[in-house]
């Protein structure tokens, strides 16, 4: 999902990266040797991968869900002159750009993959001679604190980022627990060594971002504080407990308001050495002497909570100065969770993509409380999780589609407190609404539906919760009845949103839909049948918002007229939202059979569903439009945003699964790969990399809270995912290759399998199922 | 004590008030009945004294000591175009103006008396008619929600506020408990009622002090949120729950915040029935339909900790609706407080001007934690206050000289809270110093000297403390060794502060040095003999300020010479804060015969003393400084700061104690009285107040931290303090009348007393002081 302009690279420049042939890594031979859980999968990740245009990665350490996102700013993000944000923004939303030579530190707060920006939080950088307090610019070098670099001296690897500082000749490594970053800087010799704490650094900047900053510096070594943002989260605190592992000498800092409280200048020199700083835009410093290769270490916690949380954090976590200890710990949590699925491909560049979609769907939802459980809630209270572990971030409109799907397989123990993390979102929501962008104890608004009773809804459906799923139905009856939300009054008086009164009308009324459905399911299982009744009646609501004149899911008016302006291929301004009416017209994964008949039939839809790929796109499409690149799209297909990530699934219900099988092995092929540049749009907080995942694997749930998935053709020779019930489902194929690509017969715990339907109980009563694969299509398999 | 320029009023004006007769109360007797502890002695207190002027008093209700200060604004104080604040902001230090007939509404959080302001927090305004969310301005009627008042239909008594807003035909009546300030608004019968909640109103206000406020509309009738200032208090933030005792059926917000977040704005309607604000500068209504003459109550909790703390508050201390019954308990408390002094005086006129600055002593420090015990520390962290109840609001280099010594007498247990709070504030100061000017979980660093020393060693002197003497040395240790802190490395390393390097080095050096006094008792107590020798050296550097040459304090160098230019007269830049060298020259109360004998004797210093009450200043003197209004001054000695508060009390140290007894009469007489304008200067939280009650009983702490007083002249006829350990110290006196202020004969527990000097012992074991007094001196007593 995207919400900014990006950059429109060619669909012919993307096929010819990816047939350059991948970067040498030391230690990985050419040959790819078989998968065992003792196996150094960290190797096969690339961190590198989507920080080259749009996908909006970051390069530096994580622990898998950690709350620490410990990354280098590749530009200093200053906002625009009229205070709004610079026009540079989206691109720079998790703060790195591959293709820039310039550093100007590493904050500890990123999102990966989204398509809007926040974040970037307590920017640290050392630097070497003549103190520098301005971040300066990228163009001009020695303009301020930031370093040139190359990635020649550069090296990322899960939970391990190392990068030389040419400017002061200072080697920069990092690593981070899950709420703690640690850095390790190596000096050279020097009278004049120093490390920044620049507060005023922001990801998404504008004027009024920095709302209050408050430090302490407690000892020489130790610095306590916190910073208050309103950014894209509108009331946003992170506290911090900063430690260095060797006292500086002195220190400072410059305040950058325009409001300044005299009394308190007349009495101290407040700029040096005083260890109370409190403003709206601060930098600090803190002066070292350095001998030659001289290491100072630094440790930084962060807390929803204060700073005595973060103190507690980093005392739980990090209460040494081992870095090697802690990287190699953090790794190997990271070859803990990637071994969970163990693949076997047919190159290493589809096992290094593989691995770095896997690892790109475990940086968030992030943990989101502090060791003792206390966290902030969205009223902005302290609360303590009680039974389950508190997260944020939860992208939803992305994410319910494949990324908590793939977790209620490898991650259902997070995933189930997720949801609980969703419930307390709503008992602390004043419009008692489960989340639908929930970040750092806020609601973003952002995009459309109310996603969370999918992934509700998907882990009932697959018993990997233990909520009360009566207290899950009420919240979602909660959440789906606020009138004021996004037309949700129209929609439940007139069965449908109408365009004018709420904008992307159609994307809300099949999302809202879709969701209703996901209520009756769980409504279903709490017993409740009038409640089953009324939401599966809503969730037929798509069918209003079809106009069988056109054959197109069209905008209505409230007077329940067709709107009569409408381009079926634009993106904007048509009812829709990152999509247009070919692909998000076809979201009605609850309904698929009656979709389909609504639209000619069985016999048509593969002819409709072909043109979607084959029909090249206008240019003037892609050019007014923000959230299609050509990088991201096959035909009139866009695999860069999320709607249309059901299609190649959707010939399953026809006469034609055969074609399922082709258009998800080009899909990989053409929109994935092991390179800086192998994300086709916004890694989208990991469901584009869930997709993958999936897709590789052989199969896809277009219907999250059904317990089925679609069948398609596996990228992978053989995979095994490990189970948290001990048991193991293991993929295996027959004659794979880039070209047979279509199942000839497919095998079930040694049975024949003739539907395209694979069951959740398959995957997690543990079996094999066998691809048999070849060149031509089998066309009657899976009719 | 005073930092900014006031009106000058002539001291001819002052003495003219004086003499007009004394305000009707209706419920009071010309004749002054006997004192009983069952009387209403709220009748006596008067809370309009100190409105008029420079008081900086506010007649709204308060409990003793409460955290909630409810009283009306008079004044909208928008900030000067500049950003900065209004160049009348002094005059609105607590909000409220005698001589103003329009009120802006009810905000919850005052100082009593202070010379430099803030607060001002949650505005409430009930309208009728037109909604009008700007405040408007006095001079322009129905410009803004403000509305005009009469002082014939308003009605101030201790714990109880009742008002006719005019414009609207509302009643508005106040009453609060410790935490909850409780509303009672009439209204009249209207389709348009509206109450205000303007969270933009500020006292002190500039262009960024709100730095973020966050509401939530919880339901129809309750709001939480809060509001984080940068003003006085840097970083300061107070969180709220507001109740109304019948439902709003509308409500809406307005902000005025440049930057807005835009991808909200698309979603809602944002300004109406919407229940989450958040922003820099808000003001939120709620609409009601109201009968004639409906009641519409307001409850509004405040916590320092959380929105929830607040509605704990709430609920432990209002958790019904009944006004009349939260009116009376708090009168209840008034009164019972009180009554720790009941007191019998000449006229009717003197028992309101005791009673009324028996109150004005008992409106700071105020408690600062919720009833849970929870409160925001110095390092903004949530602390929890075990074995004492956590205060703030500590405005030490006024109230260490008497109020402080005050509530040794009638409040230790209190007292003994506040010097553990202070503690407390040490252990969470970054500097490890106790308060300099505590405010709100901040340090302001308003004023000079480290005067809690002085308020501990005073509690120890008198035995009310149960601290760890040991304890508490090492705070005061700390504290008086913070080299950064206003030239304390220099007064360490030269034995005085250079004017060359900080300021009022006189000022400070004088104060360092009695301070040090008190840390040689505390650490004598603590069994420190080096600390007690080390700290006794360090009390004699006033020595170092001292030119013989030409007999005054004066400001040296850091290279060891007077600084040449000098006036003594002069106020400013002389090396004094609010005093000249002639009266804050005087500041050596622990060594009085030492500085005596330096002055050139025993013989000579009355003449010096008389000097200073006789010789009339200058208009220049006047008209060139902030810190003396003619209201407060007698020839030169100038009673509206503090500096000189001991001077009439000096004449004991010489062999002239009759012209103490003179002087003080005068004193009470001309600078004190039951009107409006019946304080000669800020009350300075409680310090001018605390004069006057001890100087009203006889006698006065001239050395804080010794267990002695100096005895003058009481203005009372009888007075009986009732102690805490259930013990009574009577005062009475024979032949009282204005013209009979010199003592001819004292009697203490029927033996007569012949010393000038009090021993606290004499209180605190309970018994009876009689004064025998004349018309003419006895110029033998008390040599």
């Amino acid at each position: 999902m995207t919400l900014r302009k990006t950059f429109s690279i060619g669909l012919w420049s993307a096929l010819l990266l990816f047939l350059v042939s991948c970067k040498q890594e030391p230690n990985i031979d050419k040959k790819v040797p078989a998968s065992t859980v003792s196996e150094n999968l960290i190797g096969y990740v690339n961190p590198m991968v989507g920080t080259k245009n749009m996908g909006h990665t970051y390069p530096g350490p994580s622990t898998p869900f950690g709350m620490v996102q410990l990354s280098p700013e590749t530009n200093n993000q200053p906002y625009a002159k009229s205070g709004r944000y610079n026009r540079r923004t989206y691109e720079y939303c998790s703060g790195y750009q591959y293709a820039d030579s310039t550093i100007f530190g590493f904050s500890h707060t990123h999102f990966s993959g989204t398509g809007h920006s926040d974040l970037g939080d307590l920017l640290v950088m050392p630097t070497v001679g003549e103190l520098k307090l301005d971040p300066g610019i990228s163009e001009i070098p020695n303009s301020g604190y930031h370093s040139k670099f190359s990635h020649a001296k550069e090296e990322a690897t899960p939970g391990y980022y190392k990068v030389q500082l040419d400017d002061y000749n200072v080697q920069a490594e990092l690593t981070a627990s899950d709420r703690v970053g640690f850095h390790q800087y190596t000096f050279p010799k020097s009278e004049n060594s120093h490390i920044i704490l620049d507060l005023i650094s922001n990801i998404y900047h504008h004027k009024d971002k920095n709302v209050w900053t408050f430090v302490r510096v407690e000892n020489d070594s130790l610095i306590t504080g916190y910073r208050q943002t309103n950014g894209w989260a509108r009331t946003r605190k992170v506290f911090f407990a900063m430690q260095f592992s060797k006292p500086f000498h002195s220190y400072g800092h410059k305040k950058y308001d325009s409001q300044l409280y005299g009394g308190f200048y007349r009495r101290f020199n407040e700029e040096e050495n005083f260890p109370e700083m409190a403003g709206k835009n601060i930098r600090a410093y803190f002066n070292f002497k350095t001998d030659d290769n001289e290491k100072i270490k630094v440790k930084m916690a962060l807390s929803s909570v204060s700073t005595a949380g973060a103190l507690k954090n980093m005392e739980a976590e990090i209460p040494h100065w081992h870095f090697e200890q802690t990287k190699k710990e953090t790794q190997e949590k990271w070859n803990k969770e990637l071994s969970k699925i163990t693949v076997d491909t047919q190159t290493l560049a589809q096992k290094q993509t593989f691995y770095t979609a896997l690892y790109h769907t475990m940086l968030g939802p992030i943990v989101y409380e502090d060791v003792d459980g206390k966290y902030r809630g969205l009223d902005q209270n302290i609360h303590e999780s009680e039974g389950f572990k508190n997260y944020t971030i939860f992208s939803l409109w992305d994410t319910y589609r494949a990324l908590h799907p793939l977790f209620n397989i490898i991650q259902p123990q997070r995933n189930n407190d997720m949801i609980k993390s969703m419930l307390a979102h709503h008992d602390e929501s004043v419009h008692k609404m489960l989340p639908i962008w929930s970040h750092y104890a806020n609601e973003n608004w952002c995009m459309i539906g109310y996603h969370s009773v999918s992934v509700i809804a998907d882990a009932v459906a697959k018993g990997t919760t233990d909520i009360d799923v009566s207290r899950a139905y009420e919240a979602s009856k909660n959440t789906s009845t606020v009138g004021y939300f996004d037309g949700i009054d129209s929609y439940m008086a007139q069965g449908y949103v109408p365009e004018d009164k709420s904008s992307s009308s159609v994307s809300k009324t099949l999302e809202f839909a879709y969701d209703d459905w996901s209520i009756a399911q769980i409504a279903k299982k709490a017993g409740n049948q009038d409640a089953y009744d009324h939401y599966m009646e809503r969730s037929e609501n798509y069918k209003n918002v079809f106009d069988p004149e056109i054959n197109y899911m069209r905008p209505k008016l409230s007077d329940g007229t067709w709107r009569k302006e409408f381009d079926p291929i634009d993106t904007h301004g048509q009812g829709f939202i990152e999509g247009n009416a070919w692909n998000y017209g076809l979201y009605v994964p609850h309904d698929i059979d009656q979709m389909i008949s609504m639209m000619g039939g069985k016999k048509e839809f593969p002819n409709y569903l072909d043109k979607i790929f084959t029909t090249e796109i206008e240019d003037r499409y892609i050019a007014q439009n923000e959230d299609i690149t050509r990088d991201g799209i096959i035909g009139n297909y866009v695999h860069g945003n999320e709607p249309g990530h059901h299609i190649p699934y959707l010939y399953n219900w026809t006469d034609s699964p055969w074609k399922t099988q082709g258009r998800v092995r080009m899909i990989m092929d053409t929109m994935y790969s092991n390179k800086e540049d192998g994300l086709c749009g916004n890694d989208d907080a990991g469901q584009m990399s869930a997709w993958y995942i999936f897709s590789s694997l052989g199969f896809y749930p277009v219907l999250p809270g059904s317990d089925e998935y679609a069948i398609g053709s596996p990228m992978v020779k053989e995979a095994t995912v490990r189970l948290e019930n001990g048991k193991t489902f293991s993929v295996k194929t027959t004659n794979q290759s880039k070209e047979n690509v279509y199942i000839q017969k497919v095998e079930l715990n040694g049975k024949e399998l003739n539907t395209s339907v694979l069951k959740h109980s398959d995957i997690s009563n543990g079996g094999t199922l066998i691809f048999h694969l070849g060149k031509e299509p089998n066309k009657a398999w899976g009719k």
